[in-house]
């Protein structure tokens, strides 16, 4: 036990995703809720993450959500309610004054806990606030929540707000499958799908394989080396057994050279400047489908809906994301646990059952965790029924906006 | 009255919507229901439009659809059930064989009736066979239903198709601009919206302004010349408001010399009407503000989702879509009306209400409907109150989908 009287405070860093104002209400009703034992007086947010909190933009949240509804539209309001950013922290032991300068605001403020919810950049920010504080002594709870669609965090089973964004993927590819299945002429239609580095978010489009049987034809993950080759050699024998192809890719895609698929296609339109027409991965093999097998074309981006698309919420990622929020309140004034991420899981997966964990941040910073093998299949052009089994818990669920007058109501401060 | 005792054919044909399906539906429920005075006995439905018609691909809808829970399922699917075509007839004064064979197949299975649901396009169609068959003196029933998420058909107030898809494009824009506005630096988001003639799917972007005051800082609409210098302005006149700028323009903006603002991609086929495949208008004014103002910029092309995405339905597009389908039925069989459009007219906007009426389809084929005047501001780039008002009552009300474990159920054939 190591109950520290006093205030908290958390933030929101990196990416938005449609799930991070969940994991922030779940860390409100654990303030609200005392399952701090009573050692939490107030609880602040910072606006924009660190860069914010330096300016001492903060918001009583305490007083600021003071009723259920607040609550239930803060968690269905994408992106990050309260501002987020990217700022990149230096070496806790360079001397720079910007340590002083943090450390001197949660003196200000009695801040005792400090509550950071962000991706693998934002636990980096975690981990030297805390290094710092160990090599200084000073007596601060320093706790990192995750969040990112990419899924991408190592040490967690999942990352909250992967869910989400996996059901708007495999809703949005079932829907656009049906689109591509009204005409009979040979047809394809690239989907991109977000994921710098890991194909996590790519491979939900082809989760309803054993929920409803349908998905992508082939897709392609940047846990493989992709070939010109192999792709168009893929698409044409699918185009032989049925006109409408759909093919999922993923942004990162990049080929053995370690290219990205995305900067490296020659031949590429330019504007009436002579600039190079940068095209996204999707773009690049649409144009190459064109020339090298002639037929119908097209590439869609999901683009940013796939982090935002608050209306289509996956229940089960919500709910995780609350508890997940609420849990770092136990973990920190409770357990009395510093300098590390709080994880999720999974205990069981039929029945779908989960607990929350924590590990050092420092393990988990600027780190990026791949796809397995055996979620891919040996060609490298689709997953396995062992990945629909891990993604497919994750999409369970809907949470329904609140519509007033046909659009959904969000929070906003 | 002009009751002709025998069978009935129904078809989709050009675009896919996510409405579409429940127009047929409604087609199905007004025979099933008897509103024909008992004269159809048999309804089929054509695979692929009238290409499907000219194979005999027919599907008898009447023991298909036997229970209400399909046709349900039928109304949340998107894309068309049947499959669809672009085919276009030649003159029907031609003397080309296709009519004979054409009215050969209304003579073998007894077809009295002829339902042909699509655009403007296939008010051609309509228009064309309901020509024909009066020159020769055949004594069948032709209609044709709108459906087109453009809202570009003449002589209805609106179309099916399009308040499913303004529903889309103004929740997906108001997530955007939520998803825009977490970090502070200056950065402008271009979002692309479909609409090749026509601003009306791109002006359902800011329909938000008078229901929760949330829209786009900016409007571009292809019923106004484009001009980079006034874009340009505008684009650095809000910056200075404001860092998060997210400007919404139509696929098919045009220079005042007539050239498409995305013209310049090269290599882009035109489709079998002529009509060029448009893509890419975001991505060129995305480079137009990186090279002469040099913040930080994007493009969201919001693509496919925008017309088939059946998770996110109007519920007052769906319940017109199902009355007009279900009107047919009554316009041919009990009103005997023939060679016409059936066309949704507003009687009232507070409170909404709309009556089915209809128009000969020869006077909606191959003619455009653009924005009127009113609904743009003098400035040419946003839409008027005028305009959200138009807007508005279409978007109402929500379906909600059958999910079952995550995924929304779709119906197949």
């Amino acid at each position: 036990m190591n109950q520290k009287l006093g205030n908290a405070i958390v933030g929101q860093s990196g990416g938005p995703t449609a799930a991070i104002n969940a994991t922030l209400s779940g860390v409100i009703r654990g303030v609200r809720e005392g399952v701090h034992g009573g050692v939490i007086q107030t609880l602040y947010g910072m606006r924009n993450g660190v860069e914010g909190f330096l300016r001492e933009e903060l918001i009583n949240l305490t007083e600021c959500f003071d009723d259920e509804d607040k609550l239930e539209l803060l968690e269905r309001t994408p992106a990050s309610a309260l501002g987020s950013c990217r700022k990149r922290l230096p070496d806790p032991h360079s001397g720079d004054g910007i340590y002083d300068r943090i450390f001197s605001i949660f003196r200000k403020y009695d801040i005792r806990y400090f509550f950071y919810i962000g991706g693998n950049d934002s636990m980096d920010t975690v981990a030297k606030l805390s290094e710092y504080a160990r090599s200084k002594g000073e007596d601060i709870v320093i706790l990192g929540i995750p969040k990112t669609i990419d899924n991408d965090l190592m040490e967690t089973d999942h990352t909250p707000g992967y869910g989400s964004a996996a059901k708007y993927v495999a809703v949005a590819t079932q829907e656009i499958i049906r689109d591509c299945a009204v005409y009979r002429i040979p047809a394809v239609t690239i989907i991109e799908i977000m994921g710098r580095d890991s194909g996590w978010l790519t491979a939900a489009s082809a989760v309803g394989r054993k929920i409803n049987g349908i998905e992508p034809d082939l897709v392609y993950l940047p846990e493989r080396s992709f070939s010109n080759t192999q792709f168009l050699s893929d698409v044409k024998r699918v185009l032989e057994d049925h006109p409408n192809v759909v093919v999922a890719v993923s942004e990162g895609l990049r080929y053995a050279n370690g290219c990205y698929v995305s900067e490296s296609e020659s031949g590429e339109p330019r504007d009436e400047y002579g600039h190079l027409r940068l095209s996204g991965t999707g773009k690049v093999l649409e144009m190459l489908i064109r020339r090298e097998i002639g037929c119908k074309v097209r590439s869609v981006e999901l683009n940013l809906p796939q982090r935002c698309a608050a209306h289509l919420l996956s229940k089960t990622d919500i709910t995780e994301s609350i508890q997940i929020g609420r849990s770092a309140v136990v973990f920190a004034a409770i357990k009395g646990i510093t300098s590390a991420m709080l994880t999720i899981i999974r205990c069981s997966n039929q029945p779908y059952r989960i607990e929350i964990g924590c590990v050092a941040a420092a393990g988990v910073a600027n780190r990026v965790k791949n796809m397995e093998d055996p979620y891919i299949n040996s060609e490298g052009n689709h997953i396995t029924d062992a990945c629909c089994d891990y993604i497919a818990p994750l999409i369970q669920g809907e949470m329904g906006s609140k519509f007033v007058n046909g659009l959904p109501m969000h929070f906003v401060f």
